[in-house]
């Protein structure tokens, strides 16, 4: 896999340096520590803050702005957090009525977050994104990872805090969408870290199915199939999952990985449409595109947020951030 | 290249209906001819029609809504749209006061736009796209071809037609943004339209330079070399075209054309916004992501227009699409 890259170890600071000057009324770039931020900060309120390895853009980074983020920190590719970073992004951006910390469900994340959360003289709390469903059966401990569910964890604890909920609430709404969401991906192809070699191999013919965000293992490699099959091999899980039955409204986020064209992700989200149609499911609000992202992987994953009308009227919330508008 | 894909046949139809129903607040589908149009139509004014090979997405469809395009006609993959689609929408979305084309210079759209003009009973003008700079050196006929240079075209005629401006000073406008714009491409990996072979064969270690959107040839094939070199390579022939002088104002795209991941082209903004202060010009709007692509190909193009106060204006003017919102 070609790069366009200079030197391997400034990778993620020249390509933040470069997203913060491509939005220069929206973020603010701090260097050392790496942060970025609102540059417009909330004057009073919870702030919501998270971040995580870099390598997913847009996530974490892409959805600062209003109504969301304020501040998310990202460590090196697939790598978390530094606490020091944590901290100084916080503390920047935090007031008296405290800081919401966003974290996937993954021991380096919730390591540099738990000491970050240590170091702070401002009121904490953490909401803990776990939405994949993959890998619940996965053989490693720890629990369920945080993948393309953290967007809706992000967005509905940044509208409440926007609005000036105070700090338990804030996390409440966190943890009830984190509950209300699920995810399950498919990967066609590896990626590759800058520097390093690819991730893993997979034949010509092959999928991973049920693969993480980083190029983790799935449950089974499997021959491709036709789009119809694999949308129906990552909605099943998803609607089990959720116990989802007829006459429920959804959130669906069809997302790509990184190398699957838009064209592609609108083909997946047409048959995950009718898929739901047919088990009585209303799609009340839709998301497609590369949101969550795992480098250059080929590859998408569909998530589903049971929507009541509290969900979604924080959903429906105004956002101005790079990558989410409304 | 494995592809989220039922029957190729029905490739582009699936896909499009996924776009339409993931913004249905938007975009309204026709199906036979096919077409995308605004949801909530202009009351009048000029409307603006483009069109051109699917394949390119967000471009064109992706850029129907306020502001923008009024609709847009999708051919099959890297294929021109019918004379039927064209009429179709234009008869649809077109007013009294007429229709505005916009063209991509490539033999099979100005063909098919030429004989839907012929057909058209309203008052229509043309503005002919041609924003890349590597093929005006190619050895084929019908000169410069139209790359994402499109999507500046479309935005400012959109702008001024959404404000009532009329059909002739539309087209004016057209064909002043496309003369103040230049593109230049490079590619790391070939492509595949669904249901057939690669596009092209590249290397492990080469680049294509000066690439069309359809994998043509470019001027040569190079080694790739580290990013502030490959971003001098398509920056020089883009300012040297425009001839660019110090203290001039630009809008810069740093367009992905599918397959690369988003945190390399914000490397690749960083680098070209550093580049072009060291001459003296003044990055003054920007916009980065995958706007105008070539399936999953690797790669991205620079493109750069000329600002003067008016252009900056119709620029800046409000916009709601799905892959464009200010």
């Amino acid at each position: 896999m070609k790069k366009f890259l200079n030197d391997p170890e400034d990778f993620v600071a020249e390509s933040v340096a470069g997203l913060v000057s491509a939005y220069p009324k929206l973020l603010a770039l701090n260097e050392t520590p790496l942060y970025v931020r609102r540059k417009q900060s909330k004057r009073h309120g919870v702030a919501v803050v998270s971040g995580g390895g870099s390598g997913h853009e847009p996530l974490d980074t892409g959805f600062v702005g209003r109504g969301m983020l304020d501040a998310a920190c990202p460590g090196r590719v697939f790598t978390a957090p530094s606490p020091d970073q944590i901290v100084a992004a916080a503390r920047r951006v935090g007031k008296e009525q405290g800081v919401l910390l966003v974290v996937k469900n993954y021991p380096g994340d919730i390591n540099s977050f738990q000491l970050a959360r240590d170091m702070l003289d401002i009121p904490s709390e953490q909401v803990l994104v776990n939405d994949d469903v993959a890998s619940a059966y996965a053989q490693h401990g720890g629990g369920r990872r945080g993948v393309a569910g953290t967007i809706v964890v992000q967005k509905i604890a940044g509208a409440a805090a926007q609005t000036g909920v105070p700090l338990l609430e804030c996390k409440r709404l966190g943890d009830k969408s984190n509950q209300a969401t699920a995810t399950f991906g498919i990967a066609l192809s590896s990626c590759q870290v800058p520097g390093a070699a690819a991730t893993f191999d997979i034949g010509p013919a092959e999928m991973e199915v049920g693969v993480g965000l980083h190029g983790e293992p799935g449950q089974q490699r499997s021959l491709l199939t036709n789009a119809d099959r694999v949308v129906s091999m990552m909605l099943e899980p998803v609607v089990q999952d959720l116990q989802l039955v007829a006459g429920q409204r959804v959130l669906l986020i069809t997302n790509g990985l990184g190398g699957t064209p838009l064209g592609e992700l609108h083909l997946l989200h047409h048959v995950a449409c009718k898929q739901l149609a047919a088990l009585g499911v209303e799609v009340k609000r839709a998301l497609v595109g590369n949101y969550a992202t795992s480098l250059e992987t080929a590859g998408a994953s569909i998530t589903l947020t049971v929507l009541d009308d509290e969900l979604l009227s924080w959903w429906d919330a105004p956002v101005h951030t790079p990558a989410m508008q409304w």
